[in-house]
């Protein structure tokens, strides 16, 4: 007798995937290995920035206040007492009509205020001292980046679970951080099941396929930073996939199989759920592709059931692998981001099961565009290779035309989102 | 006497970088290790995808015209002949009335031509032997894979230069890769000059900062997919700098320097280039910030000049340096990618030269926007860690009005574009 499942929604089985959810540790490591992983602690302003007031310029320091009369007819000659490099701090005290030479990032020496640009000053040698002739008005504050103007000291800069760009690599080296603290990377355990299973360095024979998801999650692993260790393919075999998945959760943080969650004969997932003692969450879920995406726990790890249509696989992990991940390296936004487009091309086919349809991004005139990008099939690998986005086409009964509407999830993006659920209302997914 | 320089247009800037545009050697990789390479050649299907024709689903395989007398009230029993698993191929040819028990990707057997669900048939053994009894009439391939749907044979899939998802890496597994043909990594020689650099481990003392743009532009490099070799800080001596320069020359594939470009006494590249023999590509450029970003040329290859402003150095990276390393992958798309959207807030200052303001995207109902982030300052630091986007404010006699339609530049972008000064009309900068 054929297992009947009862779907739930997507909503759902997100929420019963993130009960589990849990902070990894943190560790240190050089800023130099720091590109791409989150922080374990928010980025704090541990002095100001600029650290004192320094000139943005090439130029010559002084007093505002002595240039009041200068004028393109009447210039004023300024005495150059010193001339300082970046690096380094004048010893003396700018007076009245007197400059100091300054250069781009240097502090501002004691009794200026201002600084004028060397394009816009005639130097003068008179009597063996230097002088500048100067032929405007200056207000104090020109050209003055002042202390603290960029960060102030004690103000945060960045939260703890962002992951660090070029921008934030800076502010790490401008702080100090030889060493940064980052979140540890959670491991994920692959297997991909199926006795029609090569690998890519087999020939193909009648009747069997190369492995495609296997490969397909490693990679979607590292892009949301995590590391992965794969195990050998297990054939159609309760056994040996067993013996595999123990081993799997003892060394992994989480474990993902690809295949052998659908009612088949020889899908044994639903079996070793059972054998292991886990707690099954959830084995059918109303979408399309990955209808038969489950996910089951044991001792707050989870296995999650991916299905064995490369399509399928993809938005499983997407959808339910990829927030657990995020949070796990102490993401605040750890879910896929999704924004609102317009669809470029009819969908006239209902479907009772929201559709995730893989897209390509295009944007125009302010406006962002989504179209459908090759076969709409849950077995179909080609476009999940084309596709920047998933464009959403909920369930019901009514298909969908070109200009309308649509959510799309961004495949590429790095940021994450809260709780999409909430924020966007997609209450009926 | 100070140099007055003329500054070109950004657009020329960018195309005398890529008049010295070259390709960089290939090398191959394990397919493990291909994830954000740079494909060196074309991925063409060498087999049709799916190979054979096959079953999406658990089920039953047989003829579709034997169905046509089938209905709730008048249910036709197939006798099962046969068994196959995902992997097996079926040695029998399926005559009328017969069926065979298949498998989720298994091979369509001979004589077969749709395939029935597992779930909608009822299954029965009479005298030893088994049998379903279907209710419904079936079309000729219904719930079948054709071979070659996916992909046929011969089929370019994905070109030169891309950039390897995951669903391209699931693509490359497909097809046999198990190694992978890639674009070499581009060298990129970094050297910070100034003595007012700290490195990020030591303390600050009066007049000094840490440096940041060495870190940053670390992570820039490593972002666009090459690899960075950093020389040591060079304090602003001409000598010392000289003899770095020339090593790192012969070392890296470009070299890029921050800071010294301007027009003060310890700016020191311009004469740097003169004495390495270098030919000047220009040193200004009507933007702001980063109007001192400088190339040179010397036996084909580039020295970047860049601002030591951060924020400066950052948007000269992006505009000038990522394009030419891009290209150098491979990728027909090397330039940043633009698209356009609202702008957020006022800017009320028109400024003669095109302003690059770095901003944070925002979606809603379909439409882009861009808000500005930080202060608006060459040398500020913490607004690159904020920004997802610049904000391109062409240079003119007015400012711009929350409302105004902007160009923006993508930075989180993997994907590229062709020429954005043909595609976008962006010739006024």
């Amino acid at each position: 007798m054929v297992e009947r499942r009862k779907p739930i929604w997507i909503k759902e089985a997100v929420e019963k995937v993130m009960e589990y959810k849990k902070r990894g540790d943190g560790e240190t490591v050089s800023i130099l290995e720091c590109d791409d992983r989150y922080l374990y602690a928010p980025l704090i302003a541990d002095h100001d920035v600029p650290p004192f007031d320094r000139s943005p310029y090439d130029g010559f320091a002084l007093k505002a206040k002595d240039t009041e009369n200068a004028s393109r007819d009447t210039p004023l000659l300024f005495e150059v007492i010193d001339e300082i490099g970046a690096g380094q701090v004048s010893l003396k005290m700018v007076g009245r009509l007197e400059a100091v030479r300054i250069m781009t990032g240097a502090q501002i020496p004691d009794g200026a205020d201002c600084v004028i640009m060397l394009e816009l000053v005639k130097e003068v040698t008179e009597g063996g001292k230097k002088y500048i002739e100067i032929k405007r008005t200056l207000h104090e504050g020109d050209n003055v980046s002042y202390q603290g103007e960029d960060a102030q000291k004690g103000s945060p800069l960045i939260d703890k679970g962002e992951r660090v760009t070029p921008g934030i690599k800076a502010l790490l080296a401008t702080f100090g951080y030889s060493n940064v603290k980052v979140a540890q990377k959670p491991t994920v355990g692959i297997i991909a099941t199926g006795s029609e299973l090569l690998r890519p360095e087999d020939d193909l024979v009648p009747g069997k396929i190369r492995d495609s998801n296997g490969y397909m999650i490693e990679s979607q692993v590292l892009r949301t930073g995590g590391l992965y260790k794969k195990y050998d393919n297990c054939a159609d075999d309760l056994e040996a996939l067993y013996k595999v998945m123990v081993a799997a959760l003892e060394e992994c943080d989480i474990v993902i199989t690809t295949g052998g969650v659908s009612v088949g004969d020889f899908d044994y997932l639903p079996e070793i759920y059972k054998r292991l003692g886990a707690k099954l969450l959830f084995n059918k879920i109303a979408m399309r592709p990955g209808s038969v995406t489950s996910c089951a726990e044991i001792d707050g790890r989870l296995l999650f059931g991916l299905s064995g249509n490369p399509s399928a696989c993809f938005v499983g992990f997407e959808l339910f692998v990829k927030p657990y991940l995020r949070y796990w390296m102490h993401s605040d936004r750890p879910y896929t981001r999704f924004i609102t487009g317009e669809l470029n091309s009819d969908f006239p086919k209902p479907n009772p099961f929201s559709r995730f349809v893989r897209g390509k991004l295009s944007y125009k005139d302010g406006r962002v565009y989504a179209e459908p990008v090759g076969l709409d099939k849950s077995g179909v690998v080609t476009s999940i290779a084309w596709a920047d986005c998933l464009i959403i086409l909920p369930g019901g009964t009514r298909g969908y035309q070109a200009g309308d509407s649509v959510d799309l999830i961004l495949l590429e993006d790095q940021q994450g989102s809260g709780v999409p659920w909430q924020e966007r209302k997609l209450s009926k997914l």
